[in-house]
């Protein structure tokens, strides 16, 4: 094994509450997470590796190292990420689960992209040639820092899982990274990208490579932004959230993923640079944009149009947008800040992200994904051309590649690093904040050994068993997050023949003690369905009530409409009361078929229906056994 | 005055259930409607040739014709089309009230627009030249073909308002009709625009020109529509109706102007062809899409993104689009269904959509418009900057002009003609379909001669009192409408002493009769404010009603909470019951400031609420006293 550097991790703040452990501290052994890790390192990563070469996006940059650009370069400005973030996901992969194979892989499209970066250091297919536009000519919308920031994170995941690297990958980035510092440094360009990204890779760059530069620069890529530098486009500075600078900011806005991913490189900011006023901006950003703009499934962005937040309570079930990306950047922005705070309330959204949005997005089988995530299907969508890029406007079902397609590998890099998330260490013991079959096997900062193996069959069940595998040295203190919707969770503690139980509230239970090796602490979690009601200024769900189980959001299709209702829209369904039974069994008044296509406003009148059941499904899982109709909020009779 | 050789309407299809009347035959004399004429032709009309020269449109014809193009050039492919609207709307308006210096200014813009033809007839100053795309390049955004449509129809109306005219309006648009009926003719180039306008524009065309070429272009570019023809954009060829032939549509899809503006054409293809299995597909299509696509307002388009319909169902408030165009749209393929049928329903929504669209859009001074109309504004929106052209997408109050400004011409070309959709006549009859003070001068076919005045408040007050001005030589009768609200509405028919008295229901109310001079037709409409409730199936309203006034759907402004709730969003009220009082009161509770911005979904818990009342206002005249946040659905408190 390599002399180990550097946390195995996608983000590594020098300072903070909590500190993260890597993917060899942290292995998921089975179970829900296990089955998706598994596919998107089987099947995923060929998948996006087939569709980079198809649709001539790696291509590209044989066309640069050739010399033959721009006749031939396909794909949009942004193209070049899509193979970057291929890189990230498979170094992380290789970090956990060696493979030849992707090494060869991997080193081999290494060459083709280090071999299209030019003398100074500048990497990008679209730009700067003969034919095409000059470099950073077009900040708003070129996406060229965009794409470094990508370059720049497949490098610091290689960096951390293979620092032996000879592939020269980390080298292509501080390269590119030496000349973004000599172009924007101080005193240089004062642009900033249209699409925040480089800032957080920059910052972890910084952190890989020791040199302060690349920290500098993504304070000032941070502190630049909101000053009104880019073009607006059509939607307006909010867009790309230059209308208002980042410490001014109260809430998410403009464009989501854009917003997250400036969110979370400003963490990294304001946790390198010590500013407490930065930190606490963000903080009231990501409460206010969690309580007022994220739907249940913790998507954000509700606009179809711009891609962006919408306004406080304006979370439309059936036009919501919830991409993918977002998604991940949510989860990229809470991360920080659980990991700055140790607050559990960061990582509550990650797990209902991860649960809803992360998970929602690929197929069963890895290889079609969701770009957006509606929370209400009302017509049957139709399979995408397995054949063609859909466009991410219309796609209605999971399809196996966009137009524009960053959310595949976004999704591949995030599941490659997903044990990173389950577990940290602090000083006085280890937290553990998302629960899955694993082993953790790290030391705290005191020199403790820890060897903790985690039993649980989640979400499934509840009940989630941490074994103790070595006698503790002194005490320390293993925390349990309890999520928000935990009450009436319980914990016992059992340590030779005795045990202690407790009933915690939502928020951490904390165990401290001097651990013995066989020690076994269980929680258990209240994994009934449980009925949820919208807060009620969000106009577009009034009426109505989602069902939840565990992390999990649960939906109605219309393919578990019963015999008698078969073929019918969920559009017709109300729920005769606003109850679930253990197995997720709903009772429903179906309206009967209406031809009286009259002017629908009017004095109310009665409506006959027709009583029925039907068993609720984890929205994740929708549409995986074909086109439906779907919705996760349910009107309920009155 | 000049010979009158066709009625003086911008609709004349050659058969039908009922017949227009003309502009000369139907003055509207006081009260709502002539406000807002007045104020079209007065302020509205400079309003627009002020922009029309300021953001180089008009000049761009000049340019033409120094053949100085493509440099200099401004505004979107489209601009050409906005010259034509403004001169449509003119002409209507000279038709009405003669005026020496609009005559002059009409003239002028006539003889620039000229000067731009080029030889063959071809009229575009977007395409065609040296550094231009070619001619028919680019159908499925070019719009050339729509631009010519409104050529077309400005020249109609100047052709029927003076057909004496002698500024050659009409020979230069029959010049660049025979081109394209040249080019796209039978065995031509059998593409479409992606913009239907041409059709019904050409339907026109041919009615007052007597040229059958051109109708039977327009049964050409209707049949042609709908084998995706179209190089698809990234909405699909549904956008511009391209996926779908007419005849095989059962609903409006798409962008909402485009799908309006094709089904009014093929209204027109259909009733001159006698194509009754056409005419059945459009009045399904209309029946569906006013049943489960439209606003209480009328209006249609829910998507902001691609400005088109939503599904079934899919009418957030919020984001509502519902552009003014599509409004207009409708009120066209209303008016021929109208004309073609005879039945009611047609003028219903045409009244509902000018009171809640058209009368929307300006301000009260005539020179701001809403591009969108929106039924929920959450926050105040910024007043727009009297010197720059907004951008539709964040226009969030009345802007003077648009990027894309499509909307204010088109508005004060209906505006202008507004008088010719109030009544028509049959076989049997006059037909009254929207109440103004007004008289009514024209012959019925049978050559009994008729002379109404129409005496109304309206819609201030519900009292329509109808006039005779003289003895009829046989019984006739006089049809009025009966809106679907207007269940309760009373008849009452003096002549001499005598005096009969009816309860028609909804629909059409006939008095038949031999009339006298003096006779008085007095039809009052329940207009006190009435509860109205949505379709079930609108999710996005669930548990809201809304308070309507007659023909004018109400709303709340925050500007009208009282003192105690001053500063607070109406996204915080909600009816203490749905009930209205005669002075358009309601009683509220009004959620208090709630600083808990925790995660919104969980269990139910109480709100604390403070009682008030307000007083709502016609939706039409929302904003008009500065920014606010409105609301038209109400929650109703449970």
């Amino acid at each position: 094994m390599p002399r180990r550097t550097q946390t195995i991790a996608p983000a590594l703040p020098a300072s903070g509450a909590l500190r993260p452990l890597g993917l060899d501290e942290v292995r998921i052994t089975g179970g829900f997470w296990a089955d998706r890790v598994d596919t998107n390192r089987d099947a995923t990563l060929p998948h996006i590796l087939h569709w980079l070469e198809r649709e001539g996006w790696l291509p590209n940059f044989d066309l640069a190292a050739a010399g033959t650009l721009p006749e031939g370069r396909r794909g949009r400005e942004f193209a070049d990420s899509e193979i970057y973030k291929f890189l990230e996901a498979a170094a992380w992969s290789l970090g956990t689960s060696p493979s030849a194979a992707l090494e060869a892989t991997f080193g081999s499209v290494v060459a083709r992209v280090a071999a299209a970066q030019e003398a100074d250091g500048y990497l990008n297919t679209y730009f700067g040639r003969p034919g095409q536009p000059p470099r950073w000519s077009e900040l708003g919308f070129g996406h060229e820092l965009y794409c470094l920031g990508h370059l720049f994170q497949a490098a610091v995941a290689r960096a951390r899982t293979r620092p032996d690297e000879t592939d020269g990958l980390l080298s292509v980035a501080t390269r590119a990274a030496d000349l973004v510092c000599a172009v924007f440094g101080d005193g240089g360009n004062d642009g900033v990208c249209g699409h925040a990204e480089v800032e957080t890779a920059l910052a972890e760059l910084a952190r890989v490579t020791g040199d302060d530069r690349y920290a500098r620069q993504a304070e000032l890529f941070v502190e630049r932004r909101g000053h009104g530098r880019l073009t607006p486009n059509e939607f307006g500075a909010a867009y790309f959230q230059d209308d208002l600078p980042v410490r001014a900011t109260t809430t998410l806005h403009g464009h989501a993923v854009r917003a997250n991913y400036l969110a979370a490189g400003a963490v990294d900011v304001a946790v390198e640079t010590g500013d407490a006023a930065l930190l606490d901006s963000l903080v009231t950003q990501w409460r206010t944009a969690v309580a007022r703009r994220t739907y249940i499934t913790g998507g954000q962005g509700a606009h179809h149009q711009d891609e962006a937040f919408g306004l406080d309570w304006e979370l439309p079930p059936d036009r919501a947008y919830s991409e993918t990306c977002a998604g991940i950047g949510s989860i990229q922005f809470s991360w920080r800040l659980l990991l700055a705070t140790g607050e559990p309330q960061y990582a509550d959204l990650i797990e209902r992200t991860l649960f809803n949005v992360v998970a929602t997005s690929p197929s069963a089988e890895g290889t079609a994904f969701y770009y957006s995530n509606t929370l209400h299907q009302r017509e049957e969508g139709r399979p995408a051309d397995p054949d063609v890029p859909s466009a991410r406007a219309s796609a209605s079902l999971r399809a196996p590649w966009f137009e524009v397609s960053c959310c595949p590998p976004n999704v591949a890099r995030t599941l490659a690093s997903l044990p990173a998330y389950l577990a940290t260490v602090s000083e006085s013991g280890l937290q553990l904040h998302q629960y899955a079959a694993s082993t953790i096997r790290t030391a705290l900062p005191s020199g403790e050994a820890i060897d903790l193996a985690v039993e649980a069959d989640y979400p499934a069940s509840g009940v989630i068993r941490v074994v103790v595998g070595r006698d503790a040295a002194q005490e320390w203190t293993l925390s349990l997050r309890i999520p928000s919707w935990g009450a009436g969770a319980t914990v016992s503690v059992r340590s030779g023949g005795s045990v202690e139980s407790s009933s915690p509230g939502p928020g951490v239970a904390a165990v401290t003690r001097r651990f013995l090796a066989g020690d076994v602490v269980e929680l258990t979690l209240p994994v009934a369905p449980r009925v949820t009601h919208p807060d009620p200024r969000i106009d577009a769900v009034r009426g109505c009530v989602a069902i939840e189980r565990g992390p999990e959001v649960l939906c109605l299709e219309s393919v578990d409409l019963p015999a008698g209702l078969a073929g019918r829209s969920v559009d017709d369904v109300r729920l005769a009361s606003a109850a679930v039974t253990p197995d997720l069994t709903v009772a429903l008044r179906v309206h009967d078929d209406d031809d009286d296509d009259g002017w629908p406003y009017g004095p109310e009148r009665p409506r006959a229906s027709t009583a029925g059941t039907a068993r609720l499904v984890p929205y994740h899982s929708w549409a995986n056994r074909g086109p439906s109709t779907m919705r996760i909020w349910l009107p309920v009779a009155e």
